[in-house]
């Protein structure tokens, strides 16, 4: 039972703001203040008296791996308990809603904050965030997803408008948050900054009420992303419930609703949304903190995020005894995270440098002299290239840590280059010269091209940022106390310009045209056949896996949650135990590629020893191999066959099936703007139309190259060519197709 | 003096549509009926008993070479002359204004009506639609330039929304028809089938009356592809004059002006259209037609469309006195124009054969032998391939003729693929096998790729759908009676999914977006460094020649016509007279590229003999370095240094130069959703900004990262930070700016 009704407007109002930077407005008796805290992979928890613009200092918290670590794991178990603690370490610290994760698609590698989204994949990307949210609220505590939506870029991030046709929007930007709401129920979602199609997400009544809570049954709270509500009112009545941080304005509210342009029952719903919260979430600050516990978590999944892109002549992992040259001020000065609201301060931060120190202790490393090679500032520094090239001659392996600067890409700026700076290349190349042996470990957000420099390499392990623990975990990996069993979440391209988006990102005069459309990422590289320095899904691992025994079977209906079921054997097939992570595609042949050729719609990942071998079972849906019918607004499953792979990566497939499926047995109104050729086409009309065609003897003597023309020609145009047809007589014959048409549904022959 | 204001309602609604499907309505002692008839490369004149569809048989006249031949020439002049003779025959056959020329850009290589376009360039396309439409209406008949617009596919052409964004649209689609309208001023245009952005470019009166009357100054008759209306009032409405053929519909005319729903002065400026155009054209059946003359004209037009691709080891042209197989079937029986509204009876077709065997008994062949290779119908025949080897294996030099059957390519549908047929790139292997030297003569109206088979032939003779006398010229060029000097006015790709448009075309559900917005063709591939087949502007000669003495200078008002003039040498460095065309492309550096890197903005073809130089001077404006700037809607000419490049096709650039320009000094007005990135940057805004920032201590504790995230910040957002800052001071601050900006404009230090 709600108390809204009981309210007066002012309360109501309120609550439709913030009482501060990070608090929802209490009323007396109904609503308590919610405490909201940035934090998607680690809490910002800010001191009482941080700074005004939100941004300051915040209290320490356990720093996991940013999104992009979180999604190479392909471990959404893992990512469940990253989770639980996250929502543990809020709770303790009295935060009632966590604002993560962000789960954006990676449209252009570009985007200065791809390091706090999952892939360019909108299934991966549903599977790593449904596992975070799950985990957080588990804990009690809210899970706010974000940015809803579109909001790939941060170039003119408050303004620019993502043109985007409604069935890239549903196929890939909205995919995985329609996935995430209806399967964990998040506590909220907030809007974005940008607009969608000319309009303020954060006003826009299609995508917060018609879809988020119509289509979707979404029943949290909607907030705005800081800052970004232009229309106080229009943001209200589009269904925007908490605008953050308060801009002092809920007077306008008041006013819209005496003057009656906006219902006082919006404001109802409202206050109803946040009592549905409040009744799910609740902290408990005498729980102790977990900071010891929870800095192992984060090292565990900084492991399975670390992804091995090349290993030539099996130098990782590195054999024992050897003497190391550490070269790269990262290995001293871990880059763990990016700038911006994410940014938290942490428990403790291990560096590789330290943990090597602990190896040659240990005794698995024979020596360690470590050069810093280059500042991080960036300008080129020949005294420390000198040491660094020294240490190199000496030593067995050269382990070279390159990276991106955290000038490089933040929250609020996009990059212009994928290219690691310029100095670091000139440091490994003259490393190199020295070296017998050189592995490249890479700290980057967004992916860096690799296709300049990597033949110089003997290895290279891409360690992303990694949160607080990644230090610890890349050693563990170089050293071979775990084996690597990360996996791209996004392609690393061969150069920029091969990019889907190079011409179309970040747009101009307010807008950003995604010409590409659904071709996002492996989908566009994939379906053209360019070449990509390492594809979608890839991974090396210290053991290899054989893929046996595809079946593919219906095990339900078409339309339901387990239609298919696609089943495979993986086999460890080297001597280490390993994590393989089993990859499962679909497509569609087609005359024109309106369709990318293969897409990602599950993957499992498996733990095998050596020899050990697991059968996999994973579900395939009517929806996995449908398409968004913009014309009739559906998704729309046709009859014919479609193509299941089983691989590795996008580009290598193991395994092939297929599903052969009448599909929807959806028949379309036909209407006298359909063409002849639809008209021929047609379940009903096709029998009718060739039967009064039949009765024109004139078109006897028109050539076939004519006919095929006349193909394209819409029926209502018959009326133009002096063969007595008018318009009247069209709308009779549309009645009656029409008439037909809803026989057969009602029959149960066709759907409609 | 307009006689429509005495007509009544009923006969000025009648001049709304046809009579007939070939003639305008006449209303006695106003106007008279105008015949009107297909013909952008020749007559397509109807007799009077014809088919109702308007696609039957025709009375004979000149077949010039469609579109794609004449834009291949780069000859203005050349097309000029063609237009005089297109002119004159349709005034002996009584035609008043002919449907034509076809300008539309060539956006994909699979558009089924390309052989009736020019070019993926607008320069080059409106370049030579001008030259057609002068000549055409010098001998006092109209053209019709169409389809207008964004008419760039067959598919579904009827209904197709063309999604463009205005900035697409103004320097690529829409760019040609506004050079064509504003420099010859046509007596129609023609619009076409598709919907533009949602809306029938035969109903969107932004586009008939807002742009093309308002902005271009046309002030003759807008008619409507055939059987393309769909709201008679609407288009009306709109600006459309005529529909064709007649739906009988004029009473929705009057009855709409009757309720009031349409203004009747817009049916008194149809009538005073129709009286401007009467009083342009006339025709003179007395006449006599000039078919040998003319054959001899598109001869030479054929000759000048001719590219040659390849010549590796001078296999071109033909050494005297050789033994020749000529293969394929095309010898014989030439493809020489595309299907659908512009297919013409020619008064004589030249077959290659025939002019051989002229060539043999002149001497300069010693024998020709002819196998048909292949059947147009596609179909492999073991036998026609086995006496095409026997004839290659006893010459000296086989020539051989590929290309699209009459049933690849036409109007009304599109292309799947650029590949030529199987059987035919299979009898190339085999006569490859057993010949000295293979010559291919290539005979397609849209580009076919040759990057799979070329590497097995020793010339590539483009010869394009060259009209009647195709046949004749190739064999001039082969021979060496001319030299070739056709250029590619679009690109050869390597692959088609290469192509920009490869995930775009044609669409799907009534929608084709134009996800590559301006990088149509060479601008995609050159911006982007995708490797090529051949490209744009590219064509081999017999000779040779060199480019020096690049100068430019400014010659005018940055706004005017002659801002600036490229001046260059080029020089006949071969033994052999031929003809060069030089082209001048204008760039810029950009962080990202949302410029094409190269654009054509001037050419001339010039006659040298060897050792021969001349001088060029092409001109340069204002417009050929701006960009449309679709957040004001206006063309914007930005300060800074352009690149002018002149070369031998896009991507063999001889001399390069610079234009340094302060633009247009165009100052934008400051509004509180300009960010503060925006107004740091603005002219008048900037240190108003900086002096404001100063007084807000709370900033300088702010880390440069997060002041590098405020830059995308719009201003009006400051409200919500708790500085203190209200709406209401930003609205004082921005009228002041205005204030100042607007004082600026008036003392002409700005423009806005």
């Amino acid at each position: 039972m709600s108390n809204a009704p009981h309210l007066d407007l002012a309360a109501k109002a309120s609550v439709t703001s913030g009482s501060d930077t990070w608090h929802s407005t209490g009323v007396e008796g109904v609503l308590r203040p919610l405490h909201l805290s940035d934090g998607p992979h680690g809490l910002r928890q800010q001191p009482e008296d941080g700074d005004h613009l939100g941004l300051g200092s915040s209290v320490p918290a356990t720093c996991f791996p940013p999104a992009v670590g979180l999604g190479s794991t392909w471990n959404p178990d893992l990512v469940r308990r990253v989770g639980r603690a996250l929502g543990a370490e809020a709770a303790s610290l009295g935060v009632d809603v966590v604002l993560g994760p962000g789960m954006n698609i990676k449209r252009s590698p570009l985007c200065g904050r791809n390091f706090e989204y999952v892939s360019e994949d909108p299934h991966v990307t549903a599977r790593i965030a449904a596992a975070l949210v799950e985990g957080i609220q588990a804990e009690g505590v809210g899970a706010c997803v974000k940015h809803f939506a579109a909001n790939n870029q941060e170039t003119d991030r408050h303004r620019v408008s993502a043109e985007v046709d409604e069935r890239t929007l549903r196929e890939i930007y909205l995919a995985a948050f329609e996935e995430v709401v209806r399967s964990t129920g998040p506590a909220m979602v907030m809007s974005s900054y940008n607009r969608l199609n000319g309009v303020y997400t954060s006003q826009d009544p299609w995508l917060l009420t018609d879809l988020l809570r119509g289509e979707w049954g979404f029943e949290g709270v909607v907030v705005s992303d800081w800052g970004a509500v232009v229309d106080r009112v229009a943001a209200v009545r589009a269904g925007l419930d908490l605008e953050m941080p308060p801009s002092q304005t809920d007077h306008l509210i008041v006013e819209a609703v005496e003057r009656g342009e906006l219902d006082e029952s919006v404001l109802d719903t409202v206050v109803e949304r946040f009592e549905r919260v409040q009744e799910r979430v609740s902290t408990d600050t005498s729980r102790p903190l977990e900071h010891e516990a929870n800095d192992a978590l984060a090292r565990e999944a900084a492991r399975e995020a670390l992804v091995l892109l090349k290993n030539d002549g099996g130098a990782l992992p590195l054999a024992a005894g050897r003497s190391l040259a550490v070269v790269g001020e990262f290995a001293r000065t871990p880059r763990y995270q990016g700038g911006g609201s994410s940014r938290v301060m942490p428990t403790k931060v291990h560096s590789a440098l330290e943990e090597f120190g602990a190896a040659v202790e240990a005794g698995s490393v024979k020596s360690v002299r470590f050069a810093a090679g280059f500042t991080l500032g960036g300008a080129d520094d020949p005294t420390l290239v000198e040491d660094a090239v020294a240490a190199a001659r000496e030593a067995d392996t050269t382990v070279l840590f390159l990276g991106l600067p955290d000038s490089a890409e933040s929250e609020g700026y996009d990059r212009t280059t994928i290219s690691l700076p310029a100095p670091q290349l000139g440091l490994l190349a003259k490393v190199r010269e020295v070296s017998d042996q050189v592995v490249v470990v890479l700290s980057n957000g967004g992916v860096v091209s690799v296709a300049e420099w990597q033949e110089q390499a003997d290895a290279v392990l891409e360690g992303w940022l990694l949160g607080q623990a990644g230090g610890a975990a890349v050693v563990d990996v170089l050293t071979g106390a775990v084996s690597p069993s990360g996996r791209l979440t996004e392609t690393v391209p061969v150069r920029l310009s091969d990019h889907a988006t190079y011409l179309n990102f970040p747009g101009g005069n307010g807008v950003v045209r995604h010409g590409e459309g659904v071709f996002v990422g492996y989908r566009h590289f994939d379906t053209l056949d360019v070449p990509v320095a390492y594809p979608f899904g890839y991974g090396l691992t210290y053991t290899s896996f054989a893929y046996s025994g595809l079946d593919v079977s219906p095990s339900g209906e078409p339309d339901g949650e387990d239609a298919w079921t696609a089943s495979f054997t993986v086999t460890n097939t080297g001597d280490r135990a390993g994590q393989e992570v089993a990859q499962l595609y679909t497509g569609v042949e087609q005359d024109y590629p309106t369709r990318p050729v293969r897409e990602l719609r599950g993957f499992t990942k498996v733990a095998l020893e050596p020899g050990e071998s697991v059968r996999v079972e994973l579900p395939l849906t009517g929806r996995d191999l449908s398409v968004w019918d913009s014309r009739d607004g559906r998704w729309s499953l046709a009859a014919g066959t479609y193509t299941v792979s089983v691989g590795a990566s996008s580009r290598d497939i193991r395994l092939s099936g297929e599903i052969a499926t009448e599909g929807d047995r959806y028949v379309r109104k036909l209407t006298k703007h359909c063409t002849i050729g639809e008209w021929r086409a047609h379940h009903i009309g096709g029998p009718v139309m060739a039967e009064l065609l039949a009765t024109f003897p004139d078109l006897d003597d028109v050539p076939g190259e004519l006919l095929e023309m006349a193909r394209s020609l819409p029926i209502v145009n018959l009326r133009s060519f002096g063969l007595g047809v008018t318009e009247e007589m069209l709308d009779l014959l549309v009645d009656d197709i029409e008439a037909r048409r809803q026989a057969a549904i009602e029959r149960g022959e066709i759907t409609g």
